[in-house]
């Protein structure tokens, strides 16, 4: 039988970043990989340089059957890192060479295989129905078959630290069973995520004084601390981590491996990754959230978003003469960067760094600067959020500067006469939306009907249907989110809503906010800001 | 001056749970708190049974100065948590007495204030621009002068860990000024959130023994290890942990007050809430999502509602019969449920528990109590959402209950037969709208017709000119507050709004939700089950 080569990592052996996105992570509640998600998957992993990709459980799900049989037909060629395949060991009774489960893990010709073994007395007992004896032969058989085929295998202790806490001899007998049998490294693994870090750690030290094995760890993130949890192993002596991007996983998930391997570099100085991979850890961890389709978590320790997005206030000066004071590390060297957010507690400060950062130049212009600061805290008193509106915000300061950095502003793609939005509730019940805009674009007044599933969606579509034939640019831009925020009044003033609406045109998303006691109105002002924002960045907006 | 007195903690002094969601937490992109909304979930987190609330930073933030004055007003009366006023250190050159913004901590009257003070020589240096003699010379003067002025002080020494690291001395003579000059507590801040739990725990012994001073922890999550480092932190003997809801806070956030307490109850055996707090800590989670417009995560540890979910498959037998060998804790324990997502057993308990508070009576009906589980699992897939709207729940299960439990619903205050809303936005830039509404009421069908600042407004408006000769319970009621979230479509549908209505009657508060693809209608909805609440609690509610 022939299989797949090792790929071996770029790193050498001695330290293990394995990655189980596509087999534990799946088992997050939403997630469903696709067989091409799984093979887009495995290609940014192994592009990021991870050492091994777990890559499913082969004859347990024909989806992961599929994805071994596709790689190894050639379909997936992985520079750094090399192939697993998960499963268990033989069934209680049955010789390892005629359980059909293994045998799947042979026929999926991945080099490296992990298998789960039961190392809690309590579930070897209760849930397996088998003695310990019978637990340590269907290891010792299972390891000792596949590692005379020619694989490479890892034993993953599954509860393991709940069960050397109730009964350390079972749970070692488990791991001699699999280290004598062959296995290269006995993963320990907190499988129901009830573990705090010291007392990670002191297990660890502890059975590696026991035991001399090469141990690894699997967290889960119960706690809220499956990336402590991991780097704490590593720290008591764990030369390999299993982790999966974002963190994905059941219940609360798994250690992340971002958050885990920016830890390793930036806090530990080890080199887990090859030249260049943690610059990568940003742009890896956005695209691996799209192919799962979940949206990407903005306050995400080293990848997110917010991660080193500051509300300057009190800080700002400082910040401007020296970042590094208030970011733990350089965002740039996991491919991040900081942001400075404009608030209510905005300062002349904080908002020439959001000028620079959004291309509009405010240090030689102090008046515009200071007509800026009094216009962002007039509007932010009356309910208008910049900090998440870049485009707004930029918009508005480009206003404030003139001249040319004010340019494109000057002609707007369009010009409002008036709108009329009617929303019924019939007699049968039947609830209707229907918007009609009278518009000025391209030097033509135009007057357009069109009906939505409520007020906002019919004016969207009215605006849409007015322009569209005279803004060649307009189809390819689109809502991509819409935010409502009531906000009480003031006393003796009314409530208003604001509403931010972030737009796409395929390449780029800006955000754009709209203020106003009617929530319609409010809506219009943003929809509006997001087209200007974008025939600001193409070269014939249109003439009204 | 007259305070505000302590009210002490019904757990007395020995360890301080305290929270700064209303500060620190409002540092989060995207969260920005009315004061109303500051004063809810202070009284949240006072039901919870945290031991301090920080309200925020009177004489810096107008929103916090109301909020205190408020307060002192009388309009929050804390039965646990004793309030906490956060604030600056004089500055430079001034004395204390005379600096506004520490007199801006006294007039607030709280009872403690927290002072944050540069801890790291390079940010006294760099940031602050004055010497180390000088900079402990603000943390004495500010200290010994509020504490004759009858304050209890806590000392946040920001940046510490770093500042520890890189010149131990001048890190330790900050919290010796503060100690000295009458501080309570000195809270060790990892104000960049670089660290790592053994770092932590190691730095935290070494302080401890140095100065024997009672400490404090203050973690961000930039290494996503905050709620691990704050534990970390208490194991190595600090008894005051600081953290805010849900970990809101700047860029990465801060430690999840909702996982450290869960952690220090169920892993370490301490009792840090009132008995009956931890079993509140799911609620006063999602509550406080509510609050703050952001959708609760439903990965969380501890209170997210995937946090006990179970792709159930090849375990599904086991976790039936022995549920907690695959849970690490019992999940009614932090008032959460168990989810298997393959079967319709979860649910029943917690709904059954939750007609007992609303005073219907499930226990005895097993179909209806059937049905109205298969319905509110169908509404929330829809995206509605009870855990905050009582009144709805209540409404949609005395309906399922019928007989005389639905006696009062059986004659509704009225009936719709059609409304019609009309927004204008005119030529000359005015926005109007208006809405017509056409009701059964009291036996007669009444049109009416308002204007309103917005479609729900105008709505609201007409229905009550409408009802009001009708209905004479109707004037006392008002809408109190309002919000609205956009729920996302599942793939193939439109996404929905989601509106939740808090009515009062000036005695009673209530919430009620709606959903619709149309934000009017889903208003609409609310509004209405709003009415019929209140109807079923007078007299005469009046008859169609």
């Amino acid at each position: 039988m022939t299989r797949t080569e090792p790929a071996g990592t770029a790193l050498g052996d001695d330290f293990h970043l394995y990655d189980t996105t596509l087999r534990d992570g799946a088992q997050r509640e939403g997630i469903s990989y696709s067989v091409a998600d799984k093979l887009a998957v495995a290609r940014l992993l192994d592009e990021l340089g991870v050492g091994f990709i777990e890559g499913g459980w082969p004859g347990a799900l024909p989806k992961d059957t599929e994805f071994f049989a596709r790689v190894a037909a050639g379909e997936l060629q992985l520079k750094h890192a090399a192939l697993v395949a998960f499963g268990s060991t033989r069934r209680a009774g049955v010789a390892a060479e005629e359980d059909q489960q293994v045998r799947a893990l042979l026929d999926s010709r991945a080099p490296v295989v992990t298998l789960v073994a039961k190392s809690d007395r309590r579930h070897i007992e209760r849930a397996l129905r088998a003695d310990v004896d019978e637990a340590c032969a269907m290891v010792a058989d299972t390891v000792t078959f596949l590692v005379s085929e020619g694989r490479r295998v890892f034993l993953d202790a599954e509860h393991f630290f709940d069960g050397y806490a109730f009964d350390p001899d079972t749970s070692l007998r488990v791991l001699d069973a699999g280290a004598t049998a062959g296995a290269d490294v006995l993963v320990l693994c907190d499988t129901n995520g009830g573990q705090l870090p010291l007392g990670i750690a002191d297990t660890v030290r502890e059975v590696r004084d026991r035991t001399g094995f090469r141990l690894g760890i699997h967290c889960q993130d119960d706690t809220s601390c499956a990336v402590a949890n991991t780097v704490a192993a590593v720290q008591a002596g764990v030369t390999h981590v299993q982790c999966t991007a974002n963190g994905y996983g059941e219940r609360a998930g798994n250690a992340d491996l971002f958050a885990v391997t920016g830890n390793l570099v930036t806090k530990l100085g080890m080199e887990v990754l090859p030249t260049g991979g943690a610059a990568e850890l940003t742009r890896v961890s956005h695209a691996l959230a799209e192919i799962a389709n979940i949206a990407p978590y903005s306050h995400q320790a080293y990848v997110g978003a917010s991660a080193f997005a500051h509300k300057a206030g009190l800080h700002a000066s400082a910040i401007k003469v020296d970042p590094l004071l208030y970011n733990h590390i350089d965002p740039s060297s996991v491919g991040n960067d900081m942001r400075v957010l404009v608030t209510e507690m905005a300062g002349r400060a904080s908002l020439e760094l959001k000028g620079r950062e959004l291309g509009v130049d405010l240090a030689g212009r102090p008046e515009a600067l200071t007509s800026a600061v009094h216009k962002v805290k007039r509007l932010e008193a009356e309910g208008w959020s910049f900090e998440a509106a870049d485009a707004s915000l930029e918009l508005l300061l480009r206003r404030e500067v003139g001249g040319e950095q004010a340019e494109a502003l000057a002609v707007p793609p369009f010009l409002l006469e008036s709108y009329r939005v009617v929303l019924d509730h019939r007699a049968d019940g039947v609830v209707s939306s229907e918007a009609t805009v009278k518009v000025h674009v391209a030097g033509q007044r135009v007057i357009a009907t069109a009906e939505g599933n409520g007020p906002v969606h019919a004016l969207d579509a009215a605006l849409r249907q007015a322009l569209s034939p005279h803004l060649s640019w307009l189809d390819s831009v689109e809502l991509a989110d819409y935010k409502v925020r009531i906000l009480p009044g003031h006393p003796g003033t009314d409530a208003v809503t604001r509403v931010l609406v972030e737009t796409s045109d395929g390449e780029r998303e800006w955000t754009t906010v709209g203020v106003h006691g009617n929530i319609v109105e409010a809506s219009w002002l943003a929809l509006c800001d997001a087209l200007v924002h974008k025939s600001m960045r193409v070269d014939s907006p249109a003439c009204v």
